[in-house]
């Protein structure tokens, strides 16, 4: 990249991949700053890696607002923003329940325009910076008895491409992962005789920040990742 | 298709296109349901092709079931449902209204779910029936400031298509057209040096009108329609 | 459309599909020249529809050149152009046979820009027409083990899509149709336990047909079609 | 990767991305073999980072089948293959000579399909490989005025796709790259008032690089590169 990353900040701080973001990015010499919705999910990962911890229920304006004032405060606008959340409601069309599906929407692909906006007003200000967007293989392909996450994933896909070509020549990177696979965690490990077919966290964090580095001359704002066994 | 259609409901009825599709069905015999946000806009229209008119608030989870209980009641259960709804808020990211970005979440694409599910859970009871859903070229490729068309236009495609590939092994036929450039109406008529360069609203209208038609051994999932001239 | 459709020139018409365009294509009252790779598929067929017969194959410039010129002599400049060929080749990547590969190419994308080229040069004088590819699934989506039907299908789709562009715009309607599943034949029916899970010909051609008909101001440039059991 | 790369063969290795690509992975310890149509325009580069350099047309079988033969003999079955090779014939399409057409497919698309080949017997063998393609802008969008160069490159992609699916879970990793706008060089250099506004090489090349070290639990199918300024 063309400017310093100094700052950050992980919405969605609750899962795997957002941990493996958070330590590999520290352990380039970034200040970390995690935003999960429950603050308990993440003490002993702030603790290790030093990281500032932020409780912030992204889907709610106001909450996103206070977030990144506080960010901006304490450590400075953030450089980088990635956003991880996203809740999914499977089941048959006709057995959803509306209001779960609302909120699928809001935390998925809502918060999403939320983030980036309270990101863009501070990074336009700075005159550089990113925006990372985790997208499914859902992003891309509706998935039956699944109407609710291809809808957020959708959604959070078309935000990434108009605000992409909206801010990219404003000097801010706004890139897509489309990881397709079951991310490995500790409960959710794959079976002994398929190796590597679950994606490993860290490695999918690797190519964040080999996105991040990126010069301007040459921007990514689509990659996909998933195991080498993986149907597609 | 490999049913008899009686009855078409529109959503959305509004719109010149609505009026368009609400005239062909007419003639072509079916009973036509509009179901415009306001009932105003509709009454010549009602009255010319004979249609039941009822007002609703498609983003609303119980306007939605009372308008699909209503039109079951008066005219049996709809073999095809039309969803035209959609709010586009232009602008810039960071000069967007949260609140306008949610309403336009809601309508766009909100509405679309509850309106699927409704009409799903009376079609699979009569075990066939059509659901179709209109697109934008803001379904498929984000536009610079107009993130909140974006997603909703990219997560009613993602419905669209995993609602398809759930429900037409179930005898139910999704389509999502993709209408790409200005639809033309009295009040948006294109410059007279470049004629047919708007689409014209009863050209789309039978082409919904052919789709519905088809036997589902040929079923139509997705469809462009755009002016000759028009850039893509 | 805008103009008055009166020869339709259907290429490699030695299959289904093609059979039940010219039929379909000569009740409409249009006069119907084939041309497949060898005359004698097709004897039954011209006598039944009073189309003319040339033989053609539509990968070699100068047999492409000189089919144009014998339909326009005998039948006026062709106002429809569909093109069907190709050559499928199956197999693991490296047990497949390079002169073969090539012959898939030229068969499946090559003959589609001769025909392209020489029709384009024939309707531009004309001042209109049209020109429909019939692509696959494996025009979107590179299946394993099939790496020759995916370059040759891919390529006619760059082919289709290019020239939409270009040739639109001078009034030539240009349209690809990605069918997905299996064309129903008198040689392959699918199982009685699985009803219309195989193409009908004829419902695939009545969608030519119906596109063809398109006014320019709502013009199809892309359309699919599957079965409603077909996994997509 | 899960494997050591020893030998990169950069085929089409006359361009300026060839060369940053042979730069940095020389400069990564690999052994660089260099296959470049004429072997002339390489011959600085070569003695530079100590490669070994071939005159190959990748369109020709046996040419290609001896290209592989003399490196494995040489250097050692090659770890990672680069297809870079492409010929763009712009021009209307009633404009364009059917044998250039034809050549520019050959180059484009037929010899990617050549080298996979080749390089997937070898690399099945050793058990582990990566072969890398890299294709433009217009490989995912048909451009007007530019049929030839659109067919062989969808083409291209729809070879890469196809044995990504059929080669990665034998721990062969295919990779394509999207590069959508010019590459700087030395006589092609963007206005100096729009900076980065060119692809650089180099940053094209870590790309290339970073993807080559993804361990195949989250390997990258497809990723696209562009300047940020640049339209899309």
């Amino acid at each position: 990249m063309n400017y310093q990353v100094t700052t950050a900040l992980i919405i969605g701080a609750g899962s795997g991949l957002s941990a493996s973001i958070a330590r590999l990015f520290a352990a380039e010499g970034m200040t970390i700053a995690l935003a999960p919705r429950q603050v308990d999910k993440l003490s002993t990962l702030s603790e290790e890696i030093g990281a500032a911890s932020f409780i912030c229920d992204a889907s709610k304006p106001d909450e996103v607002n206070e977030l990144f004032n506080q960010v901006e405060q304490k450590l400075g606008v953030p450089t980088v923003v990635v956003y991880n959340p996203s809740l999914r409601i499977p089941g048959a069309l006709i057995e959803l329940d509306p209001i779960e599906v609302a909120k699928s929407l809001e935390i998925t692909a809502y918060g999403g325009f939320l983030v980036a906006q309270a990101a863009a007003k501070q990074m336009l200000k700075l005159g550089s910076g990113a925006i990372f967007f985790t997208g499914a293989s859902a992003s891309v392909k509706g998935y039956p008895r699944s109407a609710p996450f291809a809808m957020g994933k959708f959604a959070l896909r078309g935000l990434a491409q108009s605000i992409a070509r909206e801010l990219a020549p404003q000097n801010i990177h706004v890139a897509h992962f489309v990881i397709d696979g079951v991310i490995r965690s500790a409960t959710r490990l794959e079976p002994p005789d398929k190796p590597d077919s679950f994606l490993d966290p860290d490695a999918i964090a690797q190519t964040y920040l080999n996105i991040l580095r990126q010069p301007r001359s040459a921007w990514t704002y689509e990659v996909e990742l998933r195991p080498w066994v993986e149907k597609f």
